[in-house]
């Protein structure tokens, strides 16, 4: 994909995400301050610049998206604070940063990653309906994808494996793949969509695009894990492997691994057919994807 | 007010949190029962008590008003189970029984708070629009009240007031109960009253009402901490003395403190004549919580 297309999308995406923002100095400034150094601490923003995309790929307008695509991120960045807690995942190091809970302490991480979440639906709350959706479909669309049976769903799976030496059976890790990232990724290419008043057919067209880029994007990340170096990664590598975690790599092996993150990636290009030309940056993000290291 | 009203109030709104969670033993179990353990602890459903009186106070029905009572409720309880966390105020015990961390452990206690948080926007979103408020005004009214400028806020001045021993200014202690408390109140209070498409007007009205009502529940609170004993709160009792944190009666005495509640009471009342007899259940309301001694 063009570095300068991402470059100038994430920076359409910070600017939003700033102005959705309170000021860092709004009472109570550490918690503002602490939301706000999750939140710019260097992420790739793949969400928003999936929504956005995928508005253009269904006719729709940059602008119209913009409110899902800050809302998302918020989310997301909530879901790496609370992970990070000690009694989650432990750990000190994001993307070459010290965590939120290393930096202001825990307590104000718990409230931090919570005030990212409620965020991320009053920002929501503001997205122009459509004739076929209202705030009421991307409220539920959003809570859904990022809730009990989806994404914390899947922190919980993940959370009960850890410091256990049994691994997940292969349909159990595709189902915590799924609930972890792909739900998720999802949710953010079909709330892009939505705001594009995108048809049904095309919504689904879409799911399967998100399901299968959301897969290879973690069998991907299991796949770093093992072979990157933490200078690359910004983050502890190998720390999967030696909490005896389930990983594609593990249960597969390498080379097995990297097939799989390749057939998904084509499961994903094949679903975008029906949008023809409309679809080239998200086959871009697709290939992208497969071809990262870092 | 009359016991058997309350009860049947609580049983309509325990029957309808029933149906919008998902079954304990919905995939992943652990999560899904610790989210039912904090709901179901015979919590007194004020909130969502307040949000269908208010629907009926404005001539609308209990019916509409169930959706944002029980996503009321769910935010409530999550901002109890991550206050109870060992990084907050590290409390083994609420309603008498064990908290959720304690119980579940912490890390599956930080998802089932974030479970309900989410899963109290997902139930809000199902609330049916009126021809003055959508959704989108649904959801603004309950992110803005739980949100970092309000409700977190208000556990992030708490947070950083525990340990010190300074006390905060009256004017500082009066923000921090209006954060914490009035701000939900007050939205619960308010949401109902949206669902019965209530004049903006009115809703100034009840805003004025919830305002007083839940400040003078804070410092009812303060008080019965110093006054009444573990076994009839069910919580630990002089907690906030211990730790030297400021509340009501330690900075103006107990009798002081009476004589706010009382102030802030017929505060509450009076905001309520607009309604003639239509707000008797409000009314009683804020004569029973004066009057509570649990």
């Amino acid at each position: 994909m063009d570095a300068a297309y991402l470059e100038t999308r994430c920076r359409l995406v910070d600017k939003t995400l700033d102005r959705f923002l309170p000021k860092a100095k709004t009472r109570p400034a550490t918690l503002h301050e602490a939301m706000r150094y999750s939140l710019f601490a260097g992420g790739k923003r793949l969400r928003p610049v999936l929504c956005l995309a995928a508005a253009e790929a269904c006719g729709g307008t940059v602008e119209a998206a913009l409110a899902p695509a800050a809302a998302v991120e918020c989310l997301h960045t909530y879901t790496l604070v609370h992970d990070d807690l000690p009694c989650m995942d432990d750990d000190d190091l994001r993307r070459g940063m010290p965590t939120c809970h290393v930096k202001y302490g825990e307590g104000i991480a718990v409230l931090a990653g919570d005030a990212l979440l409620t965020l991320s639906f009053e920002i929501l709350a503001q997205t122009p309906p459509t004739s076929r959706y209202g705030v009421g479909s991307y409220v539920s669309e959003l809570a859904v994808a990022s809730g009990s049976r989806h994404l914390i769903g899947g922190q919980v799976l993940d959370l009960e494996g850890e410091g256990t030496d049994v691994l997940l059976s292969p349909s159990q890790l595709r189902y915590l793949h799924e609930s972890k990232t792909a739900a998720l990724l999802t949710a953010a290419i079909r709330l892009g969509a939505m705001t594009a008043n995108a048809t049904p057919a095309r919504l689904e067209s879409l799911t399967v695009y998100g399901r299968s880029l959301g897969l290879a994007f973690q069998v991907i990340d299991d796949i770093l894990d093992v072979t990157s170096t933490t200078e690359k990664l910004g983050k502890s590598v190998g720390k999967d492997e030696a909490t005896a975690k389930s990983t594609y790599p593990a249960l597969f092996g390498l080379e097995k691994s990297r097939k799989e993150a390749a057939r998904l990636t084509s499961q994903a290009h094949n679903a975008l057919k029906p949008f023809g030309k409309k679809a080239a940056v998200l086959h871009e993000i697709a290939d992208y994807l497969l071809g990262r290291d870092y």
